[in-house]
C-alpha cells in the first residue's frame, strides 16, 4: 500500500522538511507534497536534514495551491490542533491511521494536509478536507514541530497495518533450555548449597528453594545461559574450597 | 501521574535536546535526564528549539554515567533498533506505553534510555535494562532522529492513559438538526424542484429522492446549516423567476 500523499502548506524551515521527509520514509511514506515552500526549491538544507531521505525530496512535487495539489485524491484528512467555528468530523490520530488504510484499501488515494509552522491550517484549508485529525495532547502545551506531526500521522499509518508481536523474548542463537536442564541446575546448585551450610535453618528450606527456583525460572534462560551459570557455580565452589 | 524519565545518553546536538525537550511536554512528561552531553550545558541553542519547554531543560539533571542517572528507578525501558547478541524482552513503543503506566500505577518509578545519535545505546546499556523498546519502522530506513524516538514513546505513554473518543463530529454552537426540520426542507425543495420540472421522468422521481435526501442526511447537518440551505433554495429560486 502507498499510503497517504503527504502535502505540508507553506512550510517555512527547509529543515522541518527534511525531517519530516525522513519522518515519513522511517514509516514507509514516499509522496510528498508542497504548496508553497518558502524555502527555495530544491532546497540543500532540507537534503541534508533529511539524513538519506533524498528520494522523497527528489520526488516531492510542488504546489500553488492547496485546490492544486489535492485535485487527484478522494480523500483528505487535515491536521489541525483547533478547527474554528467549523462543523467538522474529528478523529484522533489512531484512528486517521485505521481510515487512511482502509479508503486505500477500497481504491482511493488520499493524502493529508499541514499547516505552516506558525498558524497552522487556515479555515479554507480546513473547509476542503473530509476529516480533521487531533491530537490529544497536552492541552497547555500542544503545538507539535511540524516533523513531529507528520511522524505521528505516518507512525499510526504504519501501526494500523502492522502485525508485530507486541512483546516477545528476543534470543540470540541458544535456544531456550529445556526443564529437565534447568532442574538439573537446581539440583546441583542446591546440592552446594546444602554443602556450603546456606540452609542454616532446616524449617525455611523448602520456602528458600522455591524463592530460588521462582528468580531463575522468571529469567526464562537458553542453553548457553545455564552453562554460564553451572561456570558460577564450578568458580564459587572453587574458590570456596581453595579458601579454606 | 508523572511518567517516565526521559534520559538521554550522550546526546550529541544541542537542538535535539531541545526538540526532545518540547515533545516530551507535548506529551505531558517533565523529566528529562542528561548522560555525558556533548554540547555545553546549560545550552541556549536546546533552550531556541524547545519552542517554549523551558521548564523541562530547566529541570534536566547531568548525570555522568547510565548507573548513576538509573539509581533511584524501578523499572528502566531502552530504546534500540537492534538489540545484538543479548537475551532481552522486546516491546513495541505501544504496548511499552502501557507496561510504563501500569508500573507506574503500582508504585514504580521508570523511565527510558536513549543512545546517541549516530550509535544508539551500548550493550553495556541494554544490559542493564528491563525490556527493550522496539519500533517496528520502515526496515529499510529505520533510524529515527534522536526527538522523534523521544516523541513515539512520549505519545505512547500518553495514549495508554488517553480516553479521547476516536471520531466525533464537531458543531459549533448551532446544535444539530432536529428531524422535523430536515424534512420540512426536503418537502420544500422537492416542492421546488417539482415545479422547475427536474423530476422530467416520473417513474425516477422516487429513487431521485431518495437519493437527494441521502446525500442531505449523510451530512448530520446542524440548525444553521439547514437555514443556509433554505437561503440558497429561496435565492436560487427567485434568480430563475427573474431570468425567465
Amino acid at each position: 500500500m502507498a499510503g497517504p500523499a503527504i502535502i505540508l502548506v507553506e512550510p517555512q524551515l527547509a529543515e522541518n522538511i527534511g525531517t519530516a521527509a525522513r519522518a515519513m520514509l522511517n514509516c514507509g511514506l514516499t509522496e510528498l507534497r508542497l504548496v508553497n515552500p518558502a524555502p527555495k526549491w530544491p532546497s540543500e538544507r532540507a537534503q541534508q536534514t533529511s539524513s538519506g531521505a533524498d528520494s522523497v525530496l527528489h520526488n516531492a512535487k510542488v504546489f500553488r495551491s492547496v485546490a492544486e495539489a489535492i485535485r487527484d485524491l478522494n480523500r483528505v484528512y487535515a491536521t489541525s490542533a483547533r478547527p474554528r467555528d467549523i462543523v467538522k468530523i474529528v478523529v484522533t490520530p489512531r484512528r486517521a491511521g485505521v481510515e487512511l488504510r482502509q479508503a486505500e484499501s477500497e481504491g482511493m488515494r488520499v493524502g493529508v494536509l499541514f499547516g505552516p509552522e506558525r498558524m497552522g491550517l487556515i479555515n479554507d484549508d480546513i473547509a476542503l478536507s473530509d476529516v480533521v485529525i487531533a491530537a490529544p495532547l497536552n492541552p497547555e502545551f500542544s503545538s507539535l514541530n511540524l516533523a513531529q506531526a507528520v511522524l505521528l500521522i505516518a507512525y499510526e499509518w504504519l501501526m494500523a497495518g502492522d502485525e508485530t508481536p507486541e512483546r516477545i523474548l528476543r534470543r540470540t542463537s541458544s535456544p531456550p533450555a529445556e526443564k529437565q536442564h534447568l532442574l538439573s541446575f537446581f539440583n546441583r546448585l542446591e546440592a552446594e548449597l546444602e554443602i556450603c551450610g546456606f540452609f542454616r535453618v532446616a524449617e525455611k528450606r523448602p520456602s528458600m528453594v522455591d524463592s530460588i527456583r521462582s528468580m531463575f525460572v522468571r529469567a526464562d534462560l537458553t542453553d548457553q545461559e545455564l552453562r554460564t551459570l553451572h561456570g558460577i557455580v564450578t568458580e564459587l565452589v572453587t574458590k570456596r574450597v581453595g579458601r579454606e
